[in-house]
């Protein structure tokens, strides 16, 4: 795979994810940080997606297509829309190849979420 | 402050959240273990709950009143409100002490939110 192709998994949305934000436990967060933070936890906070979304991250490889993951007792259409949420937050990514539109987890927004949960010594 | 003192901190809902659950690069969540992962990230998926959260969490000793955090211009009862969410959520803990009820995070369950972000190699 060339580089192109390596960079084109990272669409333009994902620059206005990453990096957000500071831990919660550092500082109080601004408007626009609560903004940004707040739509990749909202992406999360339904069972349904946070299925889809650990089923993807937990593939071989961090990819999954459709065809891998669709074991979550929905509709094949209701796959589709959740998997679309998750993109529009910036938590997954897509290349189609092929019959199959893959997915994978965009590691550096795992990061950057991870991060916001940190807990420094103040608040522990 | 006495031990039952700082125990009586724990309200009985909190034990309901944690600990949840294996890191989402680990395995698929099942059913059971994404509805209590997806209720904590949806009560974090509010801008204005965010920056509560965070105004809270960044406190001096992890600790605040409601007359420490209603600088995010929403108005007091809409600040009660939010940070109700947040304690059926489990995410924080409430006492009353004189005048004023404080709040504070739970680091245990912060803990466990960081937990599930955490990226395994497999994913990176």
């Amino acid at each position: 795979m060339s580089n192109a192709e390596v960079l084109s998994l990272t669409e333009p949305h994902i620059q206005d994810v990453v990096p957000c934000c500071p831990p919660l436990t550092e500082r109080p967060m601004n408007a626009e940080e609560a903004e940004r933070a707040a739509r990749m936890f909202k992406a999360l906070g339904d069972p349904v997606r946070l299925r889809l979304f650990s089923a993807v991250a937990s593939h071989e490889s961090g990819e999954a297509c459709v065809c891998d993951i669709s074991d979550v007792g929905v509709s094949q259409p209701t796959v589709s829309h959740h998997l679309k949420k998750l993109k529009e937050a910036g938590l997954l990514t897509s290349e189609r190849r092929g019959t199959w539109v893959y997915y994978r987890v965009e590691p550096s927004v795992l990061a950057a979420m991870g991060k916001l949960l940190t807990t420094t010594p103040a608040a522990a």
